[in-house]
């Protein structure tokens, strides 16, 4: 037990589960009757922090969101601090891992929004409306969104920064975005 | 470099600088002409993870409140963990430590709202129009507010949480929250 547990004085609990991706390949398909839809989701390019990536998906629960996509590698989805962060989110939300280019051929094909969010981005996030389906697209904590991948959107937000520095944490603002973006507006939708 | 560094390959830069702490009894003469007042701010309770003091701290530069209080102990305050996500702003922010007693006290007698957050908080976020000045209080990771703790503030909030996950991490949470409160209101106010 001590050897496989990563804390120390485990707490004595022990799983064995399968590893579940789904390729986006697949996704293609889930416009057929009856597959489960994404109206809103999350997309992270190339995340380097683990803990970013759970907490992230335990607030992709939280707001009722549907998916998360992983773009272009960054962390291995099951580091144990994805794991312990998303709180068990991992094991039922859908997570979608694709290169971005992929990932917008995909995301056009079903005329999703794509939100980019961007220090530079040209519209306050207080004013977008989305339009659902939407995807928000966050770029990696050190590099942001780089200009093709800002350009590959339709929209690019940003958050105002009031103080000396430039950017928030990035599950920070996933978690302003999606509760801005999520909350009073998915309830609303058809699931499916 | 090697043995003060906290990680592999350092940047080869060091700082050394003095730990600056805000008695909550010096506190008591910001009412003086020309002192800096403090507005909105933010206040943990025995917050146990540094990653998450300094995300908060990093966000309340980002939207322009004035302080952070540290009660009831918690992590150290000079944690290398809590500098780093700090993003620096540790050394320019105005940091209180006290107990949540002589806190109370405090706010009570500068008439602060005292906004609480739980999961069972009877108003919902979005339809609380803070009162100025106003701190928000967050209970810790574990444990959020005690019943005691909770009936202490003016008005407790909640965050939907629509999905299996009962709450959010704390640093999303303070930060959902200090954006709806602070953005789009701080910079009307008179400031000292």
């Amino acid at each position: 037990m001590e050897s496989l547990a990563d804390k120390d004085n485990p707490q004595g609990i022990l799983a064995i589960v399968h590893q579940r991706y789904t390729p986006i390949d697949e996704l293609k398909h889930a416009a057929a009757p009856g597959a489960q839809k994404i109206r809103c989701a999350a997309a992270l390019i190339s995340p380097q922090d683990p803990g970013n990536v759970g907490t992230i998906l335990r607030t992709i629960d939280a707001v009722g969101a549907d998916a998360l996509f992983l773009l272009d590698g960054g962390v291995e989805l099951f580091h144990p601090t994805v794991v312990r962060s998303s709180m068990g989110t991992i094991f039922w939300k859908q997570i979608i891992q694709a290169s971005f280019d992929e990932f917008v051929r995909w995301a056009r094909k079903g005329n999703f929004q794509l939100i980019g969010t961007s220090a530079h981005g040209d519209v306050d996030y207080q004013t977008l409306v989305p339009q659902t389906p939407w995807i928000l697209v966050l770029g990696s904590e050190q590099k942001g969104l780089s200009t093709v991948q800002s350009n590959a959107c339709d929209v690019a937000v940003s958050l105002p920064m009031k103080g000396r520095v430039s950017s928030l944490n990035l599950a920070v603002a996933a978690g302003v975005l999606l509760y801005q973006y999520c909350v009073g507006q998915v309830d609303e939708l058809p699931n499916g």
